[in-house]
């Protein structure tokens, strides 16, 4: 039998597709909407998977299957226009060196495109008082966890926060409040003044070029 | 004709005393609370010392003389607990060698005791979208102006204002949204990593520590 007029010859009420098949992007819609709903009324750390897959009505398993862990399920109920697990995944792969200059044009090439999404994540996590919002989690679980694996010496965890507020300065100056020249300069000018005071951070005792 | 018993010799209720210099300081406040109206309602940029004189009924002159400039008539009608135009004037009279370290010292200084004061600013001014609020202008017109005075070489004025994020970003996650290490790190742990980050920016050709 034909499919109807206007179908996609792939759709998903194209006759004869498994049911099985239907449902794997259903259950993963349903994981993320359940997630932000615990996520929001729980908070990022009480919040469960074991919870969030009984009322998705699953397995806990399946969401490891799915998003990985918890932050990472966290970051797809966010639905940001870029990923910041891949991002910085592959930012720190090539290790400390030259890390403040990937970092910096990293996080311009992802956000300058997308100014008024991290312009609203800013200003809702910092512009109310309430208990952990997700974007700070993911500055938390995912920033600055990412940043300290690849940092060695002293004070990792104190050094990958201060980079996590210098990206955050930058945001809030370039993004969320724009101030001239900083707002219209050029990525490649922001690099290079910007990378090398990230750069102090990732490798203090070295020459920062 | 002796003083009162405990009043000071030149307490401004001293007998004899002048009405005039009475008036003095109620011209001042008066001018604060004309000045804080007009701010909220017109934004500085568009409210006009002329027009805050006219509604104080006094003379315009008169606000140069108590406050030096329309900036430092904002920062006095915000009355906040500390003067950053006096902090900034100090910390860049020594000129640029060192300055990451001063001036990284007198914020952590400034802001420490007053953690609730800065998170409130920060939370107001990133968190709406209404034009200019009083804390961006005093970082536009006396933080990002004093630090490029200060700052010799190219882009001076786009290395101000990176500097002038990275003190913010420090702010966000030490005060305004805590985490830990960095919200309870000694200031000597904190200056020892953030200020060489900070001079990369004021000396970029520099040695940094």
């Amino acid at each position: 039998m034909p499919d109807g007029p206007g179908r996609p010859a792939d759709g998903p009420r194209r006759r004869g597709r498994p049911r099985t098949e239907e449902r794997a992007g259903d259950t993963r819609e349903r994981l993320i909407a359940v997630a932000r709903r615990r996520f929001a009324a729980d908070g990022f750390d009480r919040a469960t998977l074991r919870g969030i897959a009984a009322e998705a009505g699953v397995d806990a398993g399946l969401i490891r299957h799915y998003f990985g862990d918890k932050t990472g399920l966290l970051v797809a109920s966010m639905q940001l226009p870029v990923d910041p697990v891949e991002i910085l995944r592959s930012v720190i792969a090539a290790g400390p060196d030259g890390l403040g200059q990937r970092l910096v044009a990293a996080f311009l090439t992802a956000w300058d495109p997308h100014r008024e999404v991290i312009a609203g994540l800013v200003r809702t996590t910092f512009g109310n008082t309430s208990a952990l919002p997700p974007a700070l989690q993911v500055v938390r679980g995912v920033v600055v966890v990412s940043l300290r694996e690849v940092l060695s010496g002293k004070d990792a965890g104190l050094r990958a926060q201060l980079i996590a507020g210098q990206l955050l300065g930058l945001a809030m100056l370039r993004y969320v409040r724009p101030l001239e020249p900083l707002a219209s300069a050029s990525r490649t000018r922001v690099i290079e003044w910007y990378a090398p005071a990230v750069q102090r951070l990732v490798t203090p005792g070295q020459e920062v070029l």
